[in-house]
Parts: C-alpha cells; sequence; structure tokens
C-alpha cells in the first residue's frame, strides 16, 4: 500500500499522473489518499497532516509525501525507513513529527537516476515535479520489492531537516499553546495534546482565550456541546479543539490557524 | 467493494484514515468512492446521494455513509442488511431511502467494542470520529467475510430512523414538490419523480414556477435546450430536472435547495 | 486500468456511480482518477488535461474522458484505439491532442445498445449521463476483454471530430503563443511547446509581455526564481510557463486562460 499526501490539489492531473507511473511499475499496488489539499507549499500543514494519519496506516506503508516548495534546488529527496514503514519525498521538515515520534532505522538520498522515471520522448527530467519524476517512481519500486538500499547513498539520520514543531505546554495552572490547523468543518485543533487534554476537561472549571475571544465550555462529544457557543472537545486527533454545534468554528469566531492559546484550569 | 460516502471533504486526512483501516483489516477490499462533499452534518443531502447511487452499485455492495451530527451522543451506530446489500453507519434518517425502497432483512446495533477499532498506543475510542473508530472497522469485517450477526445485537428494522422524505404529489393538473439538490453543474434536481416526470414531458404545454421564476422550457437533453432560459429536462436521477443551456441554472436563477415548485399541466 | 477523466466534480455522486458500474462489469479493473474537476462543459480544458498525462499513462490504458456538453444530441459516442490505448468518450473533439499526436489504429461508434447500462429498474436510457449509461460499461467492457470491434460500428478515423489546438510559433526572434491553462498553484501554463521552450531558456535575454504585463526573468526552478516578480520557467508539461515564487502567479498578475503571450529573443 502507498500512501499519498501533496499539495497538488485535484484540480489538475497531477495526482493521476503520479498514480498512472506508480501502477505501471508496480501494477499490484493498492493506493490511499490522506489528501491532496495542503495548502500550497505548507510544510507544517502537510507534516500535521501526516502525523494525524501516520497512527492508522498499515504497519508497511509506503508514505509518498511531497509539499515541496524547493523542488529542484539544492533539497535534498529522501527516502526515511522506520522498520517496514518508509517515507519518500522532500528533505524539507514534512517527516519532522515521524521523526520526533520515532528515531528511523536508516535514510537515503535519492540519488541514482536509473531508479527515476524513465522520461518519455527522452525528456529531460523536471526541475519542477519530482512528485512524477523521482518520487512516484521510487515509491513504486520500493513496493515492488527493491532493496531500499539500492535506490540511493545512505545519509546519517541525524542530517535530515527537521521544522519546529512546538507543544503546548503547562506552566503551574496555565495551559499556553496554539491552534494547529482549522480542520473541514471548521473545528479549531490546538497544540493541546495528549497528555494535557485529560487535564483541560478533567479540570473543575477553566477560563480559556483563544485569539480574543472566551471559550469556556466544554462537552465530549459535538453533540453534547452547548447551542450557540463555542466549546472545548477532545478531537479525534488526541489534541483539544474548539468547535460550534453545527457550525463552522473558525468562521463564527474569526480564527485562523496560528492563533494563540492560554487555558487557565482551576 | 466499500463504497463510501460522508460530510467530511477531502482537505483533511479523515477519508484516507478510514481507508487505511479499511486496507489493514481487509486488504483485498476494493474502495469506491460516491462523494465526501456532502455539506456538514446535512443528512438529507447525503441520503439524496446515497439514493440517487444505489441502483447502480454492485449487488454485494458495502456501503459506508457516515453524516453523522449526533457522533458520540446516544443516537444508534447500526448495521442494515437487505440480501447482500449492507448500510453501515449512523441511525439518524441517512438511510432512509433505501429503508422506503425495500424492507430491510435485518439489522444490528454495533455494540461489540471488541470489532471496533483496536486504538494505536492504547487511547481511547474517540467521541467525534466514529467513522474511524466504529465504521470502519465494521465495515472492513464484513468485506473480510465475518458473519453479519457476530458484530452486533440485532435491532427490530422497524426501530431505525427515518426521516422525512418528500416527494412532488399530482392534485388534478398541478404537480406541487421543492428543490431536492443543486448538482455540481448547478442544474436544479426536483422531488419530482419517476411517476410524474413522464408527464409532465408529455403533457401539451406547461406552466410552471420555481420560487419566483417561471420555467416553461422543456427539452429532453441539455443540447436540445433553449438558448438563454432555464428549461426542464429528465435528470438522470429519474427526477425532473431545471438547467441552463452551458451555465449554471441555479446561479443564474439564484434558486437554492428546497425552494418550492409548482408545475401546472395542461 | 482505466483512467477517469471528467467534468463532473466531486460533490455529487457521479464519479462513484460510473465507477461502482465499472466494478460490476469488470471487478479487476484498477480505477486512477486524472481529474474530475475540468471546468464544466469545457472541452479544452479536458483536452489539456488529457495530453498532459497521456505520456505517464500505462501502455494499455483505457482513458474514460467525459466532457460533454452535447450528450443527448447527435454528436457521436466513440471508442479511438491505438495499439493497446483506447479512448472511450464523446466525439467532440476531446481526444484532439491524442489524434495530432498519433495517427489512431481503429474508431468505432458506440451503436450496439445490447453493450450500454442495462438500465435498473427497465428505466430508459437517459439523455444527460452517458458517462453512466454508455461510456463506463463500454470501458468496463473493454477492460474486461471484449474484443473492441464487437462495441459499435467502425468509422473512418478521419471523421473524427477536432478542435483548434493551437501552438506558439517563432516569427524571426518573435514567439507568440498564449496562456494554455492556470494549474493549482496559479501557475500560467503556456502554449509556449517543447520546440520553443529551449530557445527562451537559452537566449540571451529576452523581453516577453503576457497581456499587459511585462515578464523578463527566467529560472530552471521555482525555488531559484527571483522573490516579488513573476518568472518563466520549464514546466513540467515541457511547455514554458509563468510562476511566482512561493505565490499565485495568477491572481497577483490578473492574468487568465486564452491571455496572449509575446516573447522577444535575444
Amino acid at each position: 500500500v502507498i500512501a499519498l499526501l501533496t499539495d497538488f490539489g485535484i484540480s489538475d492531473s497531477f495526482v493521476g499522473i503520479m498514480k498512472a507511473i506508480i501502477l505501471t511499475i508496480a501494477p499490484e499496488t493498492v493506493l490511499v489518499d490522506l489528501t491532496h489539499a495542503i495548502p500550497p507549499q505548507d510544510i507544517t500543514a502537510g507534516a500535521w497532516a501526516l502525523a494525524t494519519a501516520v497512527p492508522y496506516l498499515p504497519p508497511d506503508i509506503i508514505m509518498l509525501a511531497v509539499v515541496d516548495p524547493g523542488v529542484g534546488t539544492k533539497r535534498r529527496a529522501v527516502a526515511i525507513c522506520w522498520g517496514r514503514r518508509i517515507f519518500v519525498g522532500p528533505d524539507n521538515g514534512l517527516a519532522t513529527p515521524l521523526l520526533l515520534a520515532e528515531e528511523p532505522d536508516k535514510a537515503i538520498i535519492l540519488d541514482r537516476p536509473e531508479y527515476w522515471l524513465e522520461q518519455p520522448d527522452s525528456r529531460a527530467i523536471s526541475s519542477t515535479f519530482h512528485g512524477r519524476d523521482i518520487f512516484a517512481p521510487i515509491a513504486a519500486r520500493l513496493a515492488h520489492g527493491f532493496p531500499f538500499e539500492f535506490l540511493g547513498s545512505k545519509i546519517d539520520t541525524a542530517s535530515l531537516v527537521r521544522i519546529s514543531w512546538e507543544r503546548a505546554y503547562r506552566d503551574g495552572n496555565i495551559i499556553t499553546g496554539s491552534v494547529l490547523v482549522v480542520d473541514h468543518f471548521g473545528n479549531l485543533i490546538t497544540n493541546i495534546g495528549s497528555d494535557l487534554v485529560a487535564e483541560l476537561f478533567q479540570a473543575n472549571d477553566i477560563n480559556a482565550t483563544v485569539g480574543n475571544k472566551q471559550v469556556h465550555a466544554r462537552a465530549l462529544s459535538f453533540g453534547a456541546g452547548p447551542e450557540y457557543e463555542a466549546f472545548w472537545y477532545p478531537d479525534s486527533s488526541g489534541h483539544a479543539g474548539i468547535a460550534w454545534r453545527n457550525g463552522n468554528a473558525a468562521e463564527i469566531l474569526g480564527i485562523t490557524r496560528g492563533t494563540s492559546v492560554r487555558v487557565c484550569l482551576y
């Protein structure tokens, strides 16, 4: 199984081309789209989407992830391996949460053009679509059984690029964090992670600000939330989220990604 | 084959996570997306999309349908069986048109956690994403050959929730109905169903209002419709629709879902 | 493998229905979405998306392409064959770039209803959704091994509809062309094709106008482009494109598809 995550959108045939290439090289592959709607060039949003999905992927998954503002520059193209789990994509921090969650076994730089796409009509490899020309063929060859080490030169896993990946922290009875992402429903997912979520929901009372808004209510499901008021809920990602019952919290509150969050526990 | 229909959108990895879970449990499954663009929490729109697709699905289809504003509340999670056809989803009326079309053979409530998702890192089951934690694993186990009755306790099919599902009706030479849905092209699909469509198109003349607009023209295909005028056409769903040739009828007419429709036949 | 390209969008279940029909007739088929976001009824945009993807498709691909403003009129439904590669769709010019790239071996008109969809509930074939009623079943039967000639009557390949498909041309040191398409990232892809791209990038200097804007900079990758200025780059489609580093060139420049382009080489 190859899981795909990109910022390519679905209005062009970029993703379809990558899939066609994979199925040409490895016809038995099963393809799963995580999402292709990562905001263009937004490595952090891509890393978050990947982090959310990873615990639910099959153990021998190949993650083909392409959010790649540096395509065609000197940023490295890499494959990273944790046991039977492999990441294929640019070395620009997209894999950060995976690297933080578990130290990888090994990594390679994709420096062997003989395993890239054989260009039709003897075109040169593109400098703008390595998803097609490098990453998809490499993922397909891995799925097809090529040994990891054949596809590139070994590199030190400590050299892999990591982006800043801040989690909310607690200081006394104050949790300080921010809004990590706004989901399709307009729920605000914060970086208040599994260690602090329980405290937020078990406190007798809370006093919380999100940007310039107050959000005091708490509920364990959307349906149990108050009407006409934003409320905290335990998001399925394991983080604390803010929702509006039958409404779009982000739009109603006017809150966007990155907004700071402060929760006082009582 | 499992057919998926949700209001999850495709900008997050919700759908990808469900698919990854299914493929982990039942790797041989073929997945078909009906749509994930049901407006958030809109059970009626989800029921319509399901109803439109059902006649064209393989006979042994498992329909995994999640439009679930009551997730985490006391609304039941169910599986419903008609011969080899199975619906898995919330018991909130989403299956109404299927229940109206044919009495089901049996139904169960999904009350056996041992068949739900084995949570990674011993997390608790979420109260906001039963698509991931209950419905996808159950659908996957059914696809994998688990007997229906193993997965939950039998319930009376008469107890299944049904939402109001009004069809247009004829009284004398007047058909009264409403706009059920606006499709991707801006066509207005009405609840004037197969029994009345023929009458609308065979009448010598019609006099029709849709909201505050007059739509008199009729055509049997888009290309045969008049230019610069809205016209009735027989939609592929078996219902009467209103289109604008090479244009978006909903936008041009300013008509939305739910608008009332009145057709006088001559 | 069947590759799908339509203007059906993904908000309705049109595409899901086509896939379900294919999997019912030919359960072993692998389906790849090229895109379903072709602007409604825009044959030229569909032809471009198809042309871009074709060089990367498996050799024995069946392309099921439906952008079909004339559905239900006298426009022909056809299948076209180049060796093991087959196009199934309306005869309205959607296949133009494929026909220009290589003369087909043979073509048929889909005039044998016994191979179309067996309508549920003995409905009549629709006049608005031949994707469901004709093209998907025909593509599925081809994938399932039906001989091409069984599915319709032979027609002269010279009779297939071709739309105007202009490429940029060079006259002295002036290249004259236009913007073919705007991609998901806002890059402007021009009709300056592979013959002229090299000249544009190898010239000592250029002086270029796109609509009423000047675009002089050139770069071989996005990351190598200047900041705060539009620049030419070699697009992965083999055409010359115009991008804005970490931005949406089309929005920033206010340029849309069809805008004329003039490049003076020095």
